[in-house]
């Protein structure tokens, strides 16, 4: 198992990156090959120390992709950019598994060029894990494709249900709709057409529409929906997180209690609910659709996030999520053609 | 000033809005006629007492339009639904506005059909104010209209803006068109057709994209979406802040704080938290773009926030929103038609 890390193009690269590629490869006994500028690495890597036992390796990239460049033209020109160099270890065999932390649009680009996709998914989706009140619900597309047509969000939901199954260990995961209402008969032009079309699949547990507050609650596992409400969702998901924990603190400050003894006995309780929220705990986001392993990560990933991605990198292969998806999408081929002529 | 109220059609009708209407207009001296069963509103005035001295009156209205019917065919044919009498008592010059908490799509027929657009207005929208780190968003279109054309989020921009400024009583509230990203070149066809048009309005103060995560952060005051988005952003932030409330609960608990004295010392804090959060303190939304003052409540409403949806009706009317707006799409005339031939 060898996982390429993209050790540049994030806000805390090299650093962070190759701090979690330290802590990755000594917790899951993977082999991990960074990527990009040998130099900075390497500094990065001798600063850290006690690393040589490790199983990591340096692959030396000259460019890097930055969050202004048109991903795709760049992912074209730049042969040597560290998420090019990386993604092409994986096509030609080298390495099992991406893991990147760069631009998005990048990464994606990236990947369509390096990995191609799997046969009859036409958009690769990014399937973002978010914390619920009882565990965690997959929400894809969360970015890679904001026009979506109905039969690309059906792609979608075969491709978030193996997922779920494989990744985060649940049998039958209920697949919802994102809609304004509960009832067929609710939603815009394309979730009206799209519903039928999820009805008919024979590989995923279709719970029918679900709304925006059931993915808090925890009642789907796989929410599907276009790249732009996911995005939306995504950060508004975090922006309110962040904003009621800023609250509370202030509430407790106001409040006049915040005496050494309640400070005690109640920050214990925000660290464990702070915890629950924090997006690193999940690890990255895999983009599912393309002939690979891909793994995506928050722009301001620190090491612990790195970390997780690398585990998830390593157990998405290790599970064949890849063939897996290749043959429920082969299997559903009438309806995720919908549209087609 | 003379708010026709729909007593019926909510799921604590006719009780709390009944006491709600009580509150109101003991507090805000205004008028109020109570539209609905005459019987059952008539038991819970009684039983509520002290209502006789206020000017309180009741209009009888045999039918309510349910949940499961089509909202456009029941309020054509429901001549005698409360929703639809009360619009007609503000239509005849009766009242001044009506309030609402009914089925959304019933109170936008009957609205449309008795009160009609005010003219350049092709589709009203639904104005939610959302509580923020700093004060309150208004959130629009929050779902009367799910598949949207970039001209009809040039028009909820501008009525959105005038809400603020009236309402909010912010002085040049900032306008987003909610994206994926802060650049202009972001988001899928809808959102890159409707920058252009937004930057050249002249009534608006016009901040550019703004993302999920900028709505509780509190860096925009009036945030434009199609009612697809906006009603999935509505009831993620009502379902993730309920889940975060219970989440806090939980971990104290579980932390084995729970003793008479932190339960003490906390309590209050969070019940701060929660009335920051709750959608009650903010009372109704309006419907923009209808010629006249509409508010909507959620169906779930309870007497404080028919109360505070009542205040909002005097000071919509109070403040001539109605005719605010009409200026301004008159004076914009050239950008809220854009695509027309």
């Amino acid at each position: 198992m060898k996982v390429a890390v993209d050790a540049m193009g994030s806000d805390y690269a090299p650093e962070e990156i190759v701090l979690g590629a330290i802590q990755a490869a000594s917790e899951y006994q993977c082999e991990i090959v960074l990527v990009g500028d040998e130099i900075q690495i390497k500094k990065v890597l001798d600063k850290a120390g006690q690393w040589k036992h490790l199983n990591i390796s340096v692959q030396h990239a000259s460019e890097t992709i930055e969050m202004h460049e048109h991903p795709g033209a760049a992912a074209r020109k730049k042969k040597d950019a560290s998420i090019v160099v990386a993604t092409r270890l994986v096509k030609e065999g080298l390495c099992d598994a991406v893991v990147s932390a760069g631009s998005t649009g990048a990464a994606v680009a990236a990947a369509l060029f390096g990995l191609g996709r799997i046969p009859g998914v036409e958009r690769p989706t990014i399937a973002t894990p978010i914390p619920n009140l009882t565990g965690t619900t997959i929400l894809l597309d969360s970015g890679a494709n904001v026009d979506c047509k109905p039969k690309h969000l059906v792609q979608s939901a075969i491709m978030g249900s193996i997922y779920a199954q494989y990744i985060l260990d649940i049998k039958t995961p209920r697949v919802g709709l994102l809609n304004i209402g509960e009832e067929e008969t609710k939603g815009n032009e394309q979730a009206l057409a799209t519903y039928p079309l999820l009805k008919q699949l024979q590989t995923i547990n279709f719970i029918g529409n679900v709304e925006g507050r059931d993915i808090p609650k925890g009642t789907v596992d796989v929410v599907v929906c276009d790249g732009f409400v996911g995005n939306v969702v995504l950060k508004l998901g975090e922006g309110l997180s962040s904003a009621i924990m800023q609250l509370i603190k202030e509430s407790i400050k106001s409040s006049g209690i915040l005496t050494k003894m309640a400070s005690l006995m109640v920050l214990p309780a925000l660290k464990g609910l702070k915890r629950k929220l924090d997006y690193a705990e999940y690890g990255g986001a895999p983009l599912l659709g393309v002939n690979g392993c891909f793994i995506i990560c928050h722009g301001s990933s620190k090491a612990k996030a790195i970390k997780n991605a690398i585990r998830v990198a390593t157990e998405f292969t290790q599970n064949n999520v890849v063939e897996h998806i290749s043959e429920n999408i082969a299997q559903e081929g009438v309806v995720t053609n919908a549209g087609d002529e």
